[in-house]
Order: structure tokens, then C-alpha cells, then sequence
């Protein structure tokens, strides 16, 4: 291209104002429309033009992107009376960021067509990564589209990604959306199981310093035991960075996908519900590593450990055995996903072993799910008793001291649905029936 | 007998006094001991001989009741210091009607033995029917031991129970306190479920005396529902007659006893963990009824309903499907594990359904699933769609209006892992593998 494309943008919130503005920085014009006129003025400040007409900020843009919260917002938004797609001129590129169901992106497809307005390049896209990587360019983006749209496309997200981090999916329209909802089933898990973690340690008379040590860079590691466990030990959760209806609206398209396509997702649905059940107590705006305020009043930074050396280790591997019996579950229930709405699983792998959704636990048997998911090696299928036993441990103790384990219970009754002599192809079993 | 016996009786709560003071009625000497003084005196006052030594209480008893509230005092009245054991006569009965895991209950077997006190006849008797039947002698009891010591027992057993409510189980000690855990694996589930049902029902704007109606005597019927709702309805919560740590502490046999046993109890362990954060929240000693104020601050039968006819039969309606689903579900859980402990199953169908885990469910299918499970009609199958699609519109709309329902997700997950084709067989197998 001679010159650089005009861009429209609609959706300035934290991630969407970060992306739109490192396209200002990379010397696009960036029209922005935003519901929020006070992000209007911040974007005009940061060199975007603002618009407050979503046809008038579509105008003449042959490339749009659209980073609304919900499908809800994004069909408002492209399908509206003063929709995006009444402004958009023929040919144009329509890249929809937001996490939406896989469902939702088909239906854009359709409705598109249906209105006539199929010769818009529709890219199904949604991102992940927060804010920081945002305002870098240096997200990870999960697309599907055909491959004229992908073509014309491309170079915007490539704008928009870390050069690694761009994963096109096959599939065409909703392949990104499922990839994204996919990995959100570790996300999903994996957040909660920070504060029940926390929880469950805070309650046995454990330091929460002591069990960040414990956790990070061994087997019971997560990136979001990693990530939140930082705002943990700081008591930083409002609002912090990642509000707990956040998670809860990527559980539910999780949830609802799961109903809609018959697949069991029991872990994501404990989880929804103990989200659900922290929004009634008001932590919904809050950070999500807040939620270990469910499990215990005082901060778990304070908590004074008097037990010995021998005492403490006993303690801290019922938690660490918790978060590896939780994290062993939430990569069949993530990879068993996958395969059921047809993804492909070594893609998944590559993407979330690296990303918020990757554990030691996913890394190590995730790598192992995948050849048995494809019917190669299930005559390899490793036992995984030691993870039964651990995990009945911690479930046994917490249940001594009145400690709620939802997930640990969940994933421990999943582990004896699989039998005596649990292995991975039995457990992955359980979500194949 | 000429004269009738004396009989030793510790444990002087709510059922334990009940029962004491109908075998004074009928004329029988019964020495009580209790920990608390006050009630001591009300035994006298009601005709019994009250004793403040356990040893003392059980000095010449031949025939001697232990009904204290868990294993934990079981075996300090036993076995301690001052002990019952101690005090009993040679050749007595001893018949523990504490509801204890049968692991427990095999465990005072052998240990009689080891001290010597093989002469005992020991009886494994846990009971079930609240305090007035207690006080009324028309129990259900559900009791196995050696049949010499039936034999010795079983007169008393027949005092203290409804003639067609004596169930004597074959297989031993620990017979009897398997059947009762698997009566209450329906207990469990039900209690919470009454709340659930109730709690769900007032979000979605519905007037709990409605819910009643649609409930008692149709396919969503309950025993448990029938009877909590009075006090729902009421918030007769404060005791009420039946506390959350009561089920609590049953759930947590059921729970332990299927760890031990490689067991999955999925809808237990979810009931498990609300009744934990239930107690968090300071219900513990409040009726179980009272769970509702999980889901609703404002009483139940103060809500005002605005809907028309039509769409208040269809909410009403998303409420009867969430219980028809999960008792579905608890019928599976209770009989399946009924299965895997070696217990006859028509005669926990035959116990059950008429007692506090009846539902209109259980009555249908679980007879049904009885022929399946022993391998009579597995191709005979019911095929259960119908009760999928009606859980998941129940699990949508919660979701829509961000109701948690702990039981109702997880029944469903159950239902979507059993695949496409639920059918009963398939159903039972997720507790089978």
C-alpha cells in the first residue's frame, strides 16, 4: 500500500483503547467511537479522531475493528440503526475482536448475507492477552474467516500481534471464537482455583507467601496462579485488573456453547456457579484474586504460621496437590472441547501452553491428551493414580477443617468417575461419552 | 421373658430422648446418661433413671442403646475411660443407632474383639424418621449384625420401630449404616435442592406458595420438599427442626465413605461444599430450610408476582424441570452407590421411597434402574431427552437472570456426560466405569 488505510474502531475500554491507539502510535487514522464520551476526549488526546456515530465512525473505512464487551453490544453496534455496517463501504474488512460464542460469529455471517451485505469481509478475531499487550501490538489473536477475508485482513492483525502469536484457524467464521473459548475453559478453572488454593492454605494456617514459593515454577504452577497471586498477597483487588464479571462472561459463553453443543463442562460450571455466588456477595467489580476473600477474612499475607519446618511442608503439599489435581482436570475438560467442536488440538496446545491458560500440569499431560484425542496412543494411556491420591488428601483434610473445595471436589469426582485405575484416556472419557 | 429388661441408653438429644422415654412408657427400667445436666432432669422427670457415669448407665444392662450424634462420641462413650464397654454385662446387646460411616461401625466390631469383648452382641442400627416417630416408637430402622445378635436384639428393634419399618440388611455389621448413607445420598441432595428450587423461583419472580403448588404431588415432588417447604414458607428457620449441620455432617459420611470406597458422588460433593459455605455464613445451627436465604433475602411468600397466567406457568415450570432433573440424577447417585457397596437394592427402593429420600422420581426410575444395574435389562434402557432439554432450559434462564444453581448445573453436566442419547443406562454408568 502507498499510503496507510484509514481505520474505524469502536469499543475504547482497556483493551480496545489500548489496541486503537498503538495504531494511532503506528501512523494509522484511527476513528473512534466509544458509548463514554469522557474515553472520547482521552482518545482524541492520544491522537485518535473521536466519533460519537457508529455509521459516521465507519465511513469510508475499508478496514473496521470492533472490541465491544459482549455479543450483545457487538450486535448493537455492527446491526444497530446507526450500526457500523450502514457506514462501511462495499469491500470492507470487518474484524470482530470482542469474545463473543462461536455461535454469535456465525450469525454476523449470516445476517451479513442475508441483508445483502456479503460483500464485507467478515473476520472473526477475538484477542487475548490484557491491556499492556494491547497497547504494545503484541496480543494473541485467535482468527477464523475464509481465506479471501483472512488475506485482506491480515496485515491489521498482524498490527495488532506479537509476530508468534497470530494463530488463523481453520474452520472459517466461529473457529476463532471456539479457540478463544477453549483456552477460557483453562482461564475459567484456573482463576478460581487461585483462591480456593489461597483459600484452603489461609484455613489450614498457611502464609499466602509461603504458598506462591511453593506453587510458582513447580508442578502446581499456573500462569494465573503466577499472575493473580501478585494482587493476592497485596490485597489489590479494587478494582485491580481483571474484574470478576469478566470471567464470568467468558464462562457462561463457555457454559452456554457446552449446552447448545451437548458437551459436559463440569469443572467451568462449578466455577460459573461460585462466580455467580460472588457477584451476589458484590466482588463482582472486583479483581478475581479477591475471590479468596470467599475462603477467609484476613488478609493471607498475615496469617501467622507457628507449625515446624516438617509440619508446614505436609500443609503446603495438600495445596499444591489441590492445584495439580484441579489443573490435570481443566486440560481434559480444555482439550476434550477442542476435539468436540472440531479444532485442531496441536494448535490449542501451542497456543495455550504459552498463554494465560497454561499450567505445568497442561504442558506435561496436555502434550499427552492430544495423540489419545486423536485415536493414536490410547494403548499408552498413562495412570494417574498419584494425582487420584493427592487430590483425596487435600480433599479429605479441607473437609476435616469445614473448608469448601468446589473445584477440588469437582475434579476428584471426575478422577473416581474414571475408576479404579484412572488414566488419561479413561478421563478424557468422561467428556466423550 | 417374665419381667421386662433393664435397658442402659446414652445420647438424650431430640431423637435419643424420644426413644428413651417411649421405652419408659413402655415399662421398661431405662437408665439414661447424657453430658447435659438439664436434660438429665427432664428424663426424670419423665419416669427414666438418669445416671452422669457411662460405665454406671450400662452396670447389668443386658440390653444397652448408644444414640449419640457421630462416630467421633460413639467411641469415647464406648470404648473411653469411664466407658460403656466397661459397665456391660456379659452376653449384652449393644445396638449403636448413631448414624456413622459403616466403617466405623465395623470398626467397634474389631475392636470389641481385640479388648476381649467378643461376647457382646453388637448391632449396627442407624434411624431414620425425625423425633416425633422417635417418641412414638414407629422409627425406620435400618440394622445389620450377626444373626445371634438380631436374634438377641430384635425385640428391642421392634419396639423402637414401625412394624413394616424394620429393615434388616443383609451383610453384617456395617450393613445397616451403608443403607442408611445411601438413603441419605437422596437426603443430601433433596434438602438442598428444596432451596435451590425455592431460591431460583423467587429471582425469576415467582411466590414461593405457588412453587409449593406446582411441586407437592407432581412429578417434581419430594418428601424433603413437601416437609421443608412448611418451614420455607414460614421462615421457620430459628432452630426449625432440623439443622444444617445435621445433613452436613451425613453428607460428609457419604462423601468420606466413597473416597475410601473409589466412589463418585458428584451431586454430595456440590451439595457438600454449599452446606461448608453455608455454615461460613453463620446457618450451621439454623433449619436447612433456611438455605434459601442463599439465593433470596426477601422471604419467599412476600414476593409479588406480575406475571400473566401463561408466563408464570412457564417460569413455574423452568422450577418443577430443575427438580425433576436433579432428582433424576440423585436417584442414580443413591442407587449406584447402593450398587458398589453390595446392598440389595429392591430393599433400598422398598425403604426409601416412602421415607425422607422419596421423590416421584426416585419411585419412577428408580425402579427402573434397579433390573439395569443388575444386569437384567440394560437394553431396555428409558431414553431420559425429555429431562435433559427441560434441565438445560432451567440452567439457561438461571444463567440469564445470574442465579447460581449449584445442584442443577451439576445434574446437568451429569445428563450431557452420559452423551446425546441419555438413556438410564447409560446414566448409572458415570457411577460405574
Amino acid at each position: 500500500m502507498s499510503s496507510k488505510p484509514a481505520i474505524g474502531f469502536c469499543g475504547l475500554g482497556a483493551m480496545g483503547f489500548g489496541m486503537a491507539t498503538h495504531l494511532v502510535k503506528q501512523g494509522y487514522s484511527v476513528t473512534g467511537f466509544d458509548v463514554y464520551a469522557p474515553t472520547l476526549d482521552k482518545f482524541k488526546a492520544a491522537g485518535g479522531i473521536p466519533s460519537t456515530s457508529l455509521s459516521e465512525s465507519a465511513k469510508d473505512k475499508h478496514f473496521y475493528v470492533c472490541m465491544v464487551a459482549t455479543a450483545q453490544q457487538a450486535q448493537a453496534a455492527i446491526f444497530g440503526e446507526d450500526g457500523i455496517e450502514k457506514g462501511l463501504p462495499k469491500g470492507a474488512t470487518l474484524l470482530l475482536c470482542s469474545t463473543v460464542p462461536s455461535a454469535y460469529a456465525t450469525s454476523v455471517e449470516k445476517e451479513l448475507k442475508e441483508i445483502g451485505r456479503d460483500d464485507v469481509y467478515f473476520i472473526d478475531a477475538p484477542v487475548s492477552g490484557g491491556a499492556i499487550r494491547a497497547a504494545d501490538g503484541t496480543l494473541s489473536i485467535m482468527t477464523g474467516a475464509s481465506p479471501s477475508a483472512i488475506e485482506k485482513g491480515k496485515w491489521l492483525l498482524e498490527e495488532l500481534s506479537a509476530p508468534s502469536k497470530l494463530f488463523i484457524v481453520e474452520g472459517g467464521i466461529g473457529a476463532g471464537s471456539n479457540m478463544k473459548m477453549v483456552h477460557q475453559v483453562l482461564a475459567a478453572i484456573q482463576i478460581l482455583a487461585v483462591s480456593e488454593a489461597f483459600g484452603f492454605a489461609a484455613r489450614l494456617g498457611l502464609n499466602g507467601k509461603d504458598v506462591r514459593e511453593a506453587v510458582v515454577g513447580g508442578r502446581a504452577w499456573s500462569w494465573m496462579f503466577e499472575n493473580r497471586s501478585v494482587r493476592t498477597l497485596k490485597e489489590d483487588y479494587f478494582p485491580g485488573a481483571s474484574a470478576v464479571t469478566i470471567i464470568l462472561k467468558d464462562t457462561g459463553i463457555i457454559t452456554s456453547m457446552a449446552r447448545l453443543l451437548n458437551f459436559p463442562a463440569p469443572l467451568c460450571s462449578i466455577a460459573e456457579q461460585v462466580y455467580l455466588s460472588s457477584v451476589d456477595k458484590g466482588y463482582g467489580p472486583n479483581d478475581d484474586a479477591g475471590l479468596v476473600r470467599l475462603w477467609s477474612s484476613e488478609p493471607v499475607s498475615n496469617i501467622q504460621t507457628e507449625f515446624s519446618d516438617e509440619d508446614k511442608k505436609a500443609k503446603l503439599e495438600l495445596v499444591t496437590n489441590l492445584l495439580i489435581g484441579i489443573h490435570l482436570c481443566a486440560a481434559a475438560e480444555s482439550i476434550a472441547f477442542a476435539k468436540h467442536v472440531g479444532l485442531p488440538l496441536p494448535q490449542l496446545y501451542e497456543l495455550a501452553v504459552d498463554a494465560a491458560g497454561g499450567s505445568a500440569m497442561f504442558k506435561e499431560f496436555g502434550a499427552k491428551m492430544i495423540p489419545i484425542l486423536e485415536g493414536e496412543r490410547a494403548e499408552n494411556a498413562e495412570v494417574l493414580g498419584s494425582y487420584l491420591e493427592g487430590l483425596k488428601k487435600a480433599v479429605e483434610e479441607a473437609q476435616n477443617i469445614k473448608c469448601p473445595l468446589y473445584l477440588g471436589s469437582g475434579a476428584l469426582n471426575l478422577m473416581l468417575q474414571s475408576g479404579k485405575n484412572l488414566d488419561l484416556a479413561t478421563l478424557l472419557t468422561l467428556y466423550t461419552v
